[in-house]
């Protein structure tokens, strides 16, 4: 655990802030329209309402960590916090939410068609973002992330209601969904840095693991967390019969009483008041939230080593604290 | 006009089958996906409802015509056919379509949700096709149109309902919404070819003609048309408030007692059974269908002039019927 004073997270806004400084005034100047003024009002609101911009500072820090002197990893950090609030915008929709970071969603504000229309609108000021620094391998990274993070939507979308679903198919969703951002923010870093792929993997590895660790934390705080004040309520998972990995592992822990509770309530979607109480006392008996919590610091562990090949650098030190920090939420 | 038996679409079909087929076969490849087998289900309920695919033919031919020899054309040409394909699945839910080419739309069959992430998966995967050929330009061509087509919509959605749209306005929306993809398709033919800067030009300038032209005559027949079996009805355009060329030139000419019908069935959407009927009594009075049509074939003689830059081929000739033959729909 770290022993600074600050969070690691602080500590890399800090380091960070000059090409953060840059990052957030590209991002400001591209999510303007000339002729669509109802784009920068929905995207403003999402973006200013002041997600952690963890995504970015992957990207700067991990080419910064290779020693990178240039301009494309602000283009890239910026590509990637388009692409996330892109996704921000369409999972709102697909997820029926009212509320993200603790404020109304796009698609209650406005309505649904806006927060389609405007998230296309970001994805495509993504690739144009990206195209610039006329780096092909990095493109290619960023592009085939889209590809993944939407594939492990569908996947996730197909997955729900379904207590079938297995821990193998809940990697492949939370690798897509969440992972495979996180990977590429990091490994574009040492890519543009033209650093040994020792390097280009290491970071691959690294975000890989965080990504993983942060959505199993994630998930296991919709159940064992006790409000974040970011606007997720406890149970929102299981009202939308998401098959997350408590759930998951206590469906297989299940005797013939159990099943029939999750077949109702996540199966069929017969919920009733006193249910969430219900599934969150099965999930204790079966220790499902402690093991869930294990996972997570397991794949925290990963993050950590994964930076083993990289050099001796204060950035390096900070990202092994963030993978630390990151599960530190579960406690 | 053509002369020939056969269609300008169904020649050039024929002339550009070789290249065509490695395009479908590239395209049915690419559509696949390894996790979620909902993603070519709607993929394929949508892309093999027989299209026109008059799109990608479009790259196919201008890369041609410009003596392109290579690859890049078939993977730039299947990613146009991705993004239109992608746009298709997105426009289907925020209009709330029920019908596309002929059969109920993906958004029906499965739902919002599918439609959604599968179309943000088809735009992953169109960039990861054009990164690919490796051509910069290339890219910033089709990642800039991606940006633009969004922009359209998002305008066309925020024009809606507002009686005082003017016909600029509408020509930025239907650049944005349709002729941005055309003119992208037709552009990157020359620019991987290497053509000259002049080809590129004329070659861009068609498909900016022919795409506005395409728009128009889709507008004219939503009103004039007489059911085209392409599972389009009469009215749409009407009942969803959209301010198209026909309506605009009709409340720009109202009297006081037509504006305040304007208000009620666009503004405020009250309509009643016989509305339609008295809007197109209105269209008809003030000549706005007629006018339309001719704006139309206005465009389409730009298109046809746009070429005259281009060396002789038998695909320029083409290429200039086709413009006629977009137009004569709506006679």
């Amino acid at each position: 655990m770290s022993v600074t004073q600050i969070s690691p997270l602080e500590a890399l806004s800090q380091v960070l802030a000059e090409d953060m400084g840059r990052v957030n005034a590209l991002i400001r100047e591209r999510m303007a329209s000339e002729n669509a003024p109802r784009i920068p009002e929905v995207t403003a609101h999402l973006i200013e309402a002041g997600g952690k911009r963890i995504r970015p500072m992957m990207t700067l820090a991990a080419a910064q960590l290779c020693g990178y002197r240039g301009d494309a990893h602000v283009k890239l950090a910026a590509t990637v916090e388009f692409i996330h609030t892109a996704t921000l915008l369409h999972d709102d929709v697909v997820d029926e939410s009212a509320q993200r970071r603790g404020r109304p969603t796009a698609n209650l504000l406005w309505d649904n068609k806006s927060s389609v229309l405007v998230g296309d609108y970001l994805f495509a000021r993504a690739f144009q973002l990206m195209v610039e620094p006329g780096n092909l391998r990095a493109l290619g990274i960023l592009s085939n992330a889209a590809a993944v993070i939407a594939e492990g939507e569908v996947l996730q979308l197909t997955a729900a209601q379904n207590i079938a679903t297995s821990e193998d198919t809940y990697m492949t969703v939370i690798r897509g969904k969440t992972a495979a951002l996180f990977s590429a923010a990091t490994q574009v870093g040492p890519v543009v840095a033209g650093a040994p792929e020792a390097q280009v993997q290491a970071l691959f590895d690294y975000g890989d693991a965080l990504g993983i660790c942060f959505q199993i934390v994630d998930d296991f705080l919709d159940y064992g967390g006790a409000g974040d004040g970011l606007g997720k309520n406890l149970g929102d998972d299981f009202r939308e019969r998401k098959l997350t990995l408590p759930v998951i592992r206590a469906i297989a822990a299940a005797n013939a009483e159990e099943r029939a509770f999750w077949e109702r309530t996540i199966g069929r979607g017969e919920q009733r008041d006193a249910d969430l109480a219900q599934a969150m006392a099965l999930m204790a008996r079966h220790g499902t939230l402690a093991s869930t919590r294990q996972t997570a610091l397991d794949w925290a562990a990963r993050a950590r080593r994964a930076l083993d090949p990289l050099p001796d650098h204060p950035l390096k030190a900070m990202l092994a604290d963030l993978a630390d920090f990151v599960v530190e939420r579960v406690n």
